[in-house]
């Protein structure tokens, strides 16, 4: 049995808690400390975290600590995005590789020197985006790519929103931490799914919808956007801290069309399906329209939190035994996505003017 | 029994088969007679439609014979959007009430010309918007009005596509007959919608989405826009001639939303569906949705073309009994729907500029 991949987590927050959840059941992978500002802090949360999920954490009091732990290969990073750059940079120098939670960036010019820095010192990097390590993302392209059932696609709408109350002092709404606000946050996912939706092509040009809220300290609370493709191709989507928890994805193509309504976090973390129509059309006098809804299950072994580990953790073994090179496309597709994010931002603060991406 | 409302159908469109089987299926009414330019086709379509429906047409050979008809008591007009100002005031001049078929207009100096010639002729306009005349849309608004359950209207994103084959000599693709494409055709539907989403209130202002598609002749093939309140609420949609039949609702609350998949025309003729899913939420360390999603059924005695029909006879009953005066709902509404549409097209016409509407 290989060594297992060994994961030491940078600050307390509470997304921390379900991503170390998340080490204890992944295969590879062991949860193997935690630092806070405070050791007090750090040896609470250990504890806590241990009790609900069994992790024996190793419990630091300065970040510093941590990095220098030479047990450690990945540093999962839930920090404040404003100290991504500091914390990658002095990863990096200790050779950890770097799981980033997003949005990694506030600015493309940080998001080139994190991903340089990582590159530079041969350290895998990648953002913590779940879903895109969900095998339902796999089960739903191969459906895309029936020509006969779904042909081309054309359109990817998107929305993910919940309610974050407005004066909770949630990280995400500090304009001095996260100034990306919903945007960044749950506008993250919504992104990242229009460019898989769209194979990873970056879209011609983003345009910022009316209607964009933003809280009293200017941190932007629900938006939508609207994404061309240099071919026609279009995708939209609305994300917010207003509305009720939702997350749909609609996918249309020429002769089909595939929905799913748990974008980010599927239902059930053991199961989780999308729904496929084929062909569908008018019947009896054009007054039903046929219905060939049909849903594909898809299962998971573990939870797609963990997928991401295990996935992250076949890299960095591959990089340990000399066998793989750094994997280029977890940047590459950090990088496209923040590219747009910011496109959309520019777009809202120069009141919704077009904004050419490409 | 009272007298059934008379129905007389003016043209053979494709469209009117399914009207005149709803007239054979509506409650007080009959579908009493069809006029064609010429004879023959007007005798042919009575047998064929008779055959298949049942309803014992007379056939007329002029439009003219058909509005001169003293036992009609309303006209319904199927015809191309440019002929809908010239035969509404002749069947005004006939005292005909009229049922006319989407879109109304093509500016909104016609529409007002078509509202004031039945209103000064007394008699009742109404567009055959079949959707809003389902009690499902009755069944939803009381779903909509939970404080609890679905909280203040934020957002409603509604799409309506079908495949239009682009050579098919279909008149909405012809620039001179209905300019308005997939806008005044699809796009009336979601606009519709929307207007009834948020109470019938105007939008202040509208954006047509970048991506819009046009036939090689300039008639808009597929088209998104995006309306904005006064109050922040924001709806958008997509119709399309271009894509696999597809007709999406999702109506977003602070607390809750609703959900139909067959916008306009329902799966089934005889029951259809919505979905609502109440305080939805993270559970289970946050890896997992609180699935509450719920089906609301609603049984429809006669299909919703035919719901159309009942409801305007009995405007015209009251009417012809001297009960009831001319109800304004219908062309207020039909008059706010062409508004905001026209707007959707000016900003397109003028590079996706924000239009006011109020």
């Amino acid at each position: 049995m290989a060594e297992p991949v060994r994961f030491g987590v940078l600050g307390c927050a509470n997304i921390a808690r379900k991503v170390i959840r998340a080490m204890t059941l992944a295969e590879g992978v062991e949860a193997h400390a935690v630092s806070s500002r405070s050791l007090e802090k750090a040896q609470r949360f250990a504890e806590e975290v241990g009790k609900a999920t069994g992790a024996k954490l190793i419990a630091y009091g300065s970040y510093e600590e941590l990095l220098s732990d030479p047990q450690i290969d990945v540093v999962y990073m839930p920090l404040p995005t404003s100290l991504h750059l500091e914390w990658v940079q002095k990863a990096a120098a200790q050779k950890k590789h770097v799981l980033l939670e997003k949005p990694p960036a506030l600015t493309l010019e940080e998001m080139d020197k994190i991903l340089k820095v990582c590159e530079d010192a041969g350290v895998q990097y990648m953002d913590n985006s779940m879903w895109i390590h969900n095998p339902r993302m796999e089960a739903i392209r191969a459906a895309k790519q029936s020509k006969e059932n779904f042909g081309q696609v054309l359109r990817f709408d998107s929305s993910l929103h919940f309610h974050l109350p407005l004066h909770s002092g949630d990280i995400r709404l500090d304009s001095a931490l996260d100034a990306l606000g919903a945007l960044g946050d749950v506008g993250w996912y919504c992104i990242g799914h229009s460019l898989w939706a769209m194979d990873w092509d970056l879209p011609q040009r983003v345009v910022a919808q009316p209607g964009t809220k933003t809280s009293k300290g200017g941190v932007i609370t629900s938006i939508g956007a609207t994404l061309v493709w240099a071919d026609g191709r279009v995708a939209t989507f609305y994300c917010s801290f207003e509305a009720a928890w939702g997350q749909q994805a609609y996918l249309v193509g020429t002769n089909g069309h595939i929905h799913w309504n748990d974008l980010c976090i599927p239902m059930r973390e053991d199961s989780c399906a999308f729904v496929t129509s084929s062909k569908p059309g008018l019947i009896n006098s054009d007054t039903e329209v046929s219905n060939e809804y049909r849903e594909t299950r898809v299962d998971l072994r573990v939870p797609q939190e963990a997928l991401v580990l295990e996935d992250f953790a076949a890299i960095v073994s591959g990089l340990k035994a000399g066998k793989e090179a750094l994997d280029s496309r977890w940047p590459e597709r950090s990088y496209k996505t923040l590219r747009v994010l910011l496109a959309v931002k520019d777009s809202y603060d120069k009141g919704e003017a077009e904004i050419r991406v490409t």
